[in-house]
């Protein structure tokens, strides 16, 4: 195990649109993904429709839980965009137009497409630090361990990008997976006594389904690669023992 | 507006698995759908680890929120299967072996495939009633107003597709989307005021790239089909105005 501490995060997906299921949201996978790279494990997450007084109470909740809170969604320029504010409300500070931002965006479009409602994605919390857009210019931002971001993925990936050096995280979260052509009630009983003798991994297991035939993947993680080795040994062996191939493969991930 | 009631909802995804990145959640996008239909409205979701305190605490707070709470993953075999225990744990009663699942399960696998792993699937919280699983027989369960359903998503749909009878819900919400090859920044001001004059819908804006165009799709949502109906015929005027083309059409959803 590594000798830093954990650092934690709770994503926020912030919309109307993936609770009413007409959006896949897509950007929890990316954020999950990158933020363990990080050595960030995310603990949470929540879909919260666009209504001031939820964000407000979710992102505080949130917050004094997690080392690092990320939110996606409500930054554009529209009526129904109200992250910025909701958050303001949260921390309990005035929005405020930011010199920089302002500055950014009436460089970015032409002078007769500059209006008030583009001008909006200029207001921040008082206190806030930008987070830089490089794709359409519209900052995201930091308050104190908030990451507000943006709910388009590609641009959100792009500034997620830019503020990852700020993190400060503990070990990655070191995977492997090992899977086989059985069933999750065939090995359930050996496969628990392999879990409880390596208390420093955490194995999950999976069923699917690849080519009409039924199989388990189990994956293994943990910070200390020697830990996570053994763990996978033992379920390799296993596997063979019951007449199953172990695969070093992964079905769904590749 | 109709006279119902609204039905409220929560989605617990419950798995590590989804928290890491290595799986996309695909069953909120589906139960969001299906719960509109039956006049039921998600309100939030959350998506949280294999862990029974958080699980428990989690249930206990979503039941006494909203409506209905519907729970997907942890239903299966293997030790890192914790969902049942969890919310027994919540509702405060012992697990029992429920007699008509453990009959189902016998009947479903050869006796020598019969294992304690295996039957463990019919372990259910003392006073839930089924949930009939007519792909792999191992059940889901209801108890109190928290609807317990796996995480493999093919199995998930068709479980709830026999449960959605029992559920009482309001108004289905309606919808109708008005695309526009525009941007959110040259439309906000308007579209914020027919909003402001159209109380009774709920209009979202959404940006697209089509064929390396920027669009913007505008969802109407309502439970009064005339109110849907007014706000949308505006929104097409608004687009006409500024010289865009409006298409009755999502080229998200399709």
């Amino acid at each position: 195990m590594s000798d830093r501490p954990t650092a934690t995060a709770c994503v926020l997906i912030i919309g109307n649109e993936v609770l009413s299921g007409r959006t896949q949201d897509q950007n929890l996978q990316f954020l999950a993904r990158a933020l363990n790279e990080s050595g960030v494990r995310v603990l949470e997450a929540r879909v919260i429709p666009d209504v001031a007084a939820v964000i407000a109470g979710t992102v505080n909740d949130a917050r004094a839980r997690f080392t690092y809170v990320f939110t996606t969604g409500g930054i554009g320029p529209t009526h129904d965009d109200i992250t910025s504010a909701s958050i303001a409300q949260a921390f309990g500070v005035p929005v405020i137009r930011h010199p920089g931002a302002e500055a950014a965006l009436r460089a970015h479009y032409r002078p007769d497409e500059v209006n008030e409602a583009r001008l909006k994605m200029a207001d921040v919390p008082e206190g806030a630090q930008l987070i830089d857009n490089p794709v359409s210019r519209a900052p995201g931002f930091r308050i104190g361990n908030v990451f507000v971001l943006p709910g388009v993925p590609s641009i959100m990936r792009a500034m997620f990008d830019g503020l990852r050096h700020r993190l400060s995280g503990g070990a990655p979260m070191l995977s492997r997976t090992v899977s086989g052509f059985t069933t999750e009630g065939t090995i359930a009983a050996p496969l628990a006594d392999i879990q409880q003798a390596h208390a420093d991994v955490e194995i999950g297991s999976y069923p699917f389904v690849r080519y009409g035939r039924f199989g388990v993947s189990l994956v293994i993680r943990g910070t200390a690669q020697d830990a996570v080795d053994k763990a996978a040994a033992e379920i390799c062996r296993l596997l063979s023992e019951t007449g199953v191939e172990a695969i070093e493969d992964d079905p769904i991930t590749g």
